[in-house]
């Protein structure tokens, strides 16, 4: 795996999450001033971090992000900017930075105040680990984890006319995942040249189709955010026009695989759903009918009991808000056609129920007629293990 | 229980529904002309009897309702609409009316053809059985449910200066509630007299502030529909002015006590939730945070779990698509006083946890500082037992 030039990254336990083995600090430090970019959840109801890292992008000016899991710091009021900024200085502090030139990421369990002594231990330690281990992304990506299963870490080479640049992704998922606005933490660290505004631009429109066409549950939280820092250590002019194009496309694929993943890690699943709608008059409205379906919890069980209930997503795209003709559409499951311009289809229910249960990755294709945008959007099934997580745990 | 003159009610197994034990049809039928008003469900697809109804209403002269349960008979193209209008002609043969002034109500699978040998043999059989036993609100009721595990039915006699008028409102519920208009299947029969314009405009408003305010799992069904027969047997000149104030009132209370019923029998409860939401700008403003708030599965599962875990109430509240100051908030639970003014509260939370596992009815009042309107919403919590239903059962 070949990594982007000049940063150092590392993870470490403070003991804000209970495992021992996890990491719960993460930090991701540029060894120059880099760009950084950020898209933030739409929520009002904002955590500390965001209203400080809102601030503080697109800059062309940026050292570190530092990240905890295990606590939001959200909904903690004087006490919980303070927190964020202390956040900042410690790292600064640590990294031989400026507490201006660091951004903060929190996760977790919101409305409880940071345990500050935990976090600045957390912070110097992984301050100091970065130069045994510089490349130390995994502890960095598992850092992030909350109720994830598994880390979700991805990486590009991309080849631009003659140059090289490599890109790394990293994101947290698994619950209170909904489509409004980079729906989780993730972080891309580039050392590819990008002018803060280009970057800035780039990572709103990739999120739109990736990020924010994931959903679990489709609650928005409080602490939403997607990072990126560019360090330009790849050397060369700033990308520019048909170069930002390859380098976009290569973004938008890893964050696609990202989004896969935690859609694939959603609390409690036993599918992923994949919900692509074509045949709209607008990719808006594709997206809008996908994200509804998506988001059906009828439709979620149904895929979980491996049942081909169309009648479940054929109505949840009824109440997505957008006209179409009812009596032009066709519905497929995993390839095999179950709804046929406006009426049922003779299918096996046994097959295509045995065919649900084998496979872990669940396609419903909706075709309409209205036109030819589309959207694609994932998803986890609702199993009674999702209830328990969220039931049993107070997170 | 005083009951409205003029109307005669049955209910039959006909064998839709698979306990024998269950009517699966409904039958109810006015001696005499009646006004008919209907509201129903905004979704894009919508089954053959939802398309029949909307022609039909709002009428002076409608003389029956047939409904059955265990078949939506939706999505399932002409021969659906053959097979609702045969319904209306078996009634008008059954009951010595003219086909055109019968309703047609359906809930159950989607996208399965009405079995119409046991649908014919049903209705004749109900209508037989309105000469012996006339008034058979009840097995009317049991007639509705699908996933219901009680009736809902209620009555109200209702005094407008010197006279005397009935109502009695018959709903089901349970599952694929979402609010977006009449969600669920709800008959209203009164023997007031009313104009059909007052009738139609009345029915709209009351479901507004009552069956749409209530929420099970946020999916608006292809069925959704409320309809209202008023045959003025009660005798005198049409209800006008503050009269109808009266009766609308009473309707509302009567409404809202079946709404109310539905969240608690919603799929799988162990609690019902009301969500109130005070202080907005609007009453609009008011509900979209009430239903937000009251759609979160976060939510749901953190009452199942007996967790007062207020995070996701504000979270949800905050992404209900309402601007509001997050410093100003404050958020009660049962009484309990949580988050005040944008900050935590102390509080015990083993206590409010006892409180709510011995509780079945849980209240979230969520308080805001921009305006003085007000919103009710229900719902019920999510548990396992939910998942159990929807994934297990082709429902």
């Amino acid at each position: 795996m070949e990594l982007p030039a000049g940063f150092r990254v590392s993870g470490f336990h403070c003991g804000l999450k209970q495992n021992p083995d996890v990491p719960d600090i993460s930090l991701f430090v540029s060894d120059r001033p880099a760009v950084a970019a950020g898209v933030y959840t739409k929520n009002v109801v904002v955590a500390a971090p965001v209203i400080l890292d809102r601030q503080r992008t697109p800059s062309g000016n940026m050292r570190a992000i530092i990240a905890n899991s295990g606590n939001a710091n959200a909904c903690t009021g004087r006490r919980g900017m303070d927190d964020a900024e202390e956040m900042t200085s410690l790292t600064a502090a640590a990294c031989g930075v400026d507490p201006g030139e660091v951004l903060v990421m929190s996760t977790g369990i919101i409305g409880e105040y940071l345990p500050m002594e935990k976090v600045s231990r957390g912070i110097n330690e992984a301050a100091k680990s970065l130069d045994r281990h510089p490349n130390n992304y995994v502890d960095a990506a598992r850092g992030l984890m909350t109720t994830d299963t598994v880390h979700k870490l991805g990486t590009r080479l991309v080849e631009i006319d003659k140059r090289t640049v490599r890109i790394v992704g990293l994101a947290k998922g698994a619950g209170m995942i909904g489509p409004k606005m980079a729906t989780l933490l993730a972080v891309v660290v580039t050392d590819a040249p990008l002018a803060p505004n280009d970057a800035q631009e780039m990572i709103g429109d990739v999120c739109d189709t990736t990020f924010n066409c994931v959903s679990v549950d489709g609650h928005t939280s409080t602490n939403d955010s997607m990072l990126m820092l560019a360090n330009g250590a790849s050397g060369g002019e700033l990308l520019v026009v048909a170069e930002l194009d390859v380098f976009r496309e290569n973004l938008r694929e890893l964050c696609t695989e990202l989004a896969r993943d935690i859609a694939g890690d959603g609390e409690g699943a036993s599918h992923r759903i994949t919900v692509l709608v074509r045949g709209c008059a607008s990719q808006s409205d594709a997206r809008k009918i996908a994200g509804t379906i998506a988001n059906s919890p009828l439709v979620k069980t149904a895929v979980a009991g491996a049942d081909p209930n169309w009648g479940r997503m054929l109505s949840a795209a009824g109440y997505a808000g957008v006209e179409f003709a009812a009596e032009s559409v066709n519905l497929y499951m995993n390839g095999t056609l179950l709804y046929k311009q406006g009426a049922p289809v003779a299918f096996s229910d046994e097959e295509v129920s045995r065919m649900m249960g084998q496979s872990f990755d669940i396609e419903i294709r909706l075709e309409l007629s209205e036109g030819d945008a589309e959207a694609r959007f994932w998803t986890s099934d609702l199993t009674a293990e999702y209830v328990r997580i969220n039931a049993d745990y107070h997170t």
